[in-house]
């Protein structure tokens, strides 16, 4: 169920090329709400990306998120910050809110412009604000409706029992391809919305979101190629009732919220294109975090660590080769690795173990990979999916 | 044809597990003979990068070079260093060098020891003897024995007329996959050997082939897997009899030698695995030669950009993603984009082109992909291939 004060809604606007899609979803709030936002940090940012960054930099309170898939609006140039503009600008008049009230995100095809024949787009807008609601079939709807390639919705909400009531936060993320989201500031085609009805200022919403995000959203590689447009964007009305957060519920907020974005991120890495299983790759025991992140990270990127998950291989040496060159310096003969549940590497060396067994245990849905480098205290976690040839299927013809 | 005072031979010893398979080869040169070589710079070296690293620091003169396929020497502890070192004396006796006097090399599965019943190992090194010559079938032997899924024979060689006579140089290269060098100083499976019968020292040498690889071998990449056994060695006997070059002979040296290397260097990409064309990508008027390289690599690596390539797709929109997540600044309204001679974007914006034509240049067996950031005038080239269906299948199953 939505926090209190929210709407959504999804519609076929015919933004997208295929008929009949969802492509148009809005998310918003009765009243006024604060709000927080990180973007991609590619030098290619799309046009709502563009907008967004302008309006949250201005401050101040907002609406809704208004959101469409089947185009990305990227590389548009001017025309597509004026046609993002004009998205937003229809919504606001059609819900009855101020100018610059409304955030906007895309994701689609890069290098079209938005199909928004300017006569019926308002009638559009109508549609939307007619099928806005608090229902799960308009939670359906819109998160549907931002959708591209992936083969499932992503949505999770929680409940925080504060010490005036309840809290809730709910959460929507859309991607399976161009995912290795490098969110940082005002800065994934990851798009990610989170409603909640706690009573939050933007600038402790914008720190909450950033922080949980580094070990969320930031920890997720499907392909290792970062989005024009990827967008996350939490918005928080207050409608809950009870007021201002007291320093222990906020602590509860955050864990809840950090529990939420890493839900939503996993959601993502499961739905990976052409995934057949969702793979945790941890490593351990390193000199400092970044150390760990960015060995884990090298490894959940790495094309051969991928294709060996895929073919339910205990190939060890992929993974030791992927954390040789992620330029961390560490000593071979301390590493022991895990793979599902089995010690394959120990101290530097290969240990047996039945090749059987291990086909078996990566024959799961889910694989753990743990890569303990033994000369420190730091550990980080990364999240990836494994290389099938429907990856391929998927991306050689994604454009046609 | 090999310069003068080289012998060559390559035959089935059984340290691979394919029976019949070629996989031992020998590189040797009737004197002493001038080297230098380069190294995968990945933490976990395998055995045999360790040993030439330590030999080459040493200094001196060598004659020549022992590799085999089918088994890395890689994470093998103390017994991987010992039988690295066991295979060198062996040669060592049997051809009646100094001790330290030969280097060696391996590429196949990481994590398996070297499979050498000591009894007869000294059998197979006198039949490596036996075999060793000059003609074409020497050659062919000797590269078809480093060649794991390489799916063809790569070598190339050059002539140079200098003041008094002429020099031969001649080289070759394996490697398919896990290809992504970073070759430097003393320290990629990429395997190439080059022998010339020019005078040069070592020093001269090491600067030589140091400088080449920047501007080929470290500019190639098929997965972005940078291995841990990543080698190029160069070994220069002086037999040509035309002694010490001048100063213009050596530059016409190093430019041949330059020639030769990337030609190497682009038949790695062009056998790259599962490969169904060679790309080269090219990124022009940047601001500096290091932002020129990093954009190349980071297309050329995109899994994106190479399976688009595989559908003969002009998806620009993955070029444009992929370079505006290098961490390089650029102006995208300054960018001009050429996929296979059609000009598909200019000053960030979308051109209109036939897709019927770009489908029909795109499927050719070599393209040419050009980024023009027009902010400055550097540029740079990295080669690389598609990634088809057959790289799926190949590292699926690449260890059973």
């Amino acid at each position: 169920m939505l926090p209190k004060g929210f709407k959504v809604a999804g519609i076929s606007s015919g933004l997208s090329n295929k008929e009949g899609k969802k492509d148009l979803a809005i998310f918003i709030s009765d009243v006024a709400a604060s709000a927080a936002g990180i973007f991609t940090q590619s030098v290619a940012k799309a046009a709502p990306v563009l907008l967004d960054i302008e309006r949250l930099k201005k401050g101040g309170k907002f609406f809704g998120v208004i959101a469409n898939s089947g185009c990305a609006n990227t590389c548009t140039g001017d025309k597509g910050l004026e046609d993002a503009q004009y998205v937003c600008s229809v919504a606001e008049t059609v819900f009855g809110l101020k100018s610059g009230s409304i955030l906007c995100a895309s994701t689609g095809v890069i290098g079209q412009y938005l199909n928004i024949s300017k006569n019926n787009f308002t009638e559009k807008i109508e549609l939307l604000k007619t099928n806005s609601g608090t229902s799960s079939s308009n939670e359906e709807n819109a998160v549907s409706a931002i959708m591209t390639t992936d083969t499932f919705i992503k949505k999770s909400e929680k409940e925080i029992v504060v010490k005036n009531g309840k809290i809730k936060i709910w959460g929507c993320i859309k991607g399976a391809g161009m995912i290795h989201p490098n969110l940082k500031g005002l800065h994934a085609t990851m798009l990610s919305f989170i409603l909640t009805d706690a009573e939050i200022e933007s600038a402790e919403l914008q720190k909450i979101l950033e922080k949980s995000a580094d070990k969320s959203y930031n920890c997720v590689s499907v392909d290792g190629d970062t989005s024009t447009n990827d967008t996350v964007i939490v918005l928080s009305n207050g409608q809950s009732g009870t007021g201002k957060l007291s320093r222990d519920d906020t602590k509860a907020f955050i864990r809840t919220f950090d529990e939420l974005t890493l839900e939503l991120a996993k959601s993502v890495a499961k739905d990976g294109e052409g995934a057949t299983k969702f793979i945790e790759v941890e490593v351990k025991n390193a000199k400092t975090k970044s150390d760990a992140k960015i060995i884990a990270s090298t490894i959940a990127t790495s094309p051969l660590f991928k294709t060996a998950m895929f073919g339910a291989d205990a190939n060890w040496g992929r993974i030791v080769a992927a954390a040789g060159r992620a330029c961390v310096s560490f000593e071979l003969n301390k590493v022991n690795i895990y793979i599902a549940g089995i010690h394959t590497f120990k101290n530097g060396v290969a240990l047996m173990f039945s090749e059987r067994a291990a086909k078996k245990s990566l024959s799961e849905k889910e694989v753990r990979v743990i890569l303990d480098l033994g000369i420190g205290n730091e550990s980080s976690k990364y999240y990836t999916c494994d290389f099938s040839y429907d990856y391929i299927r998927i991306n050689a013809d994604y454009r046609s």
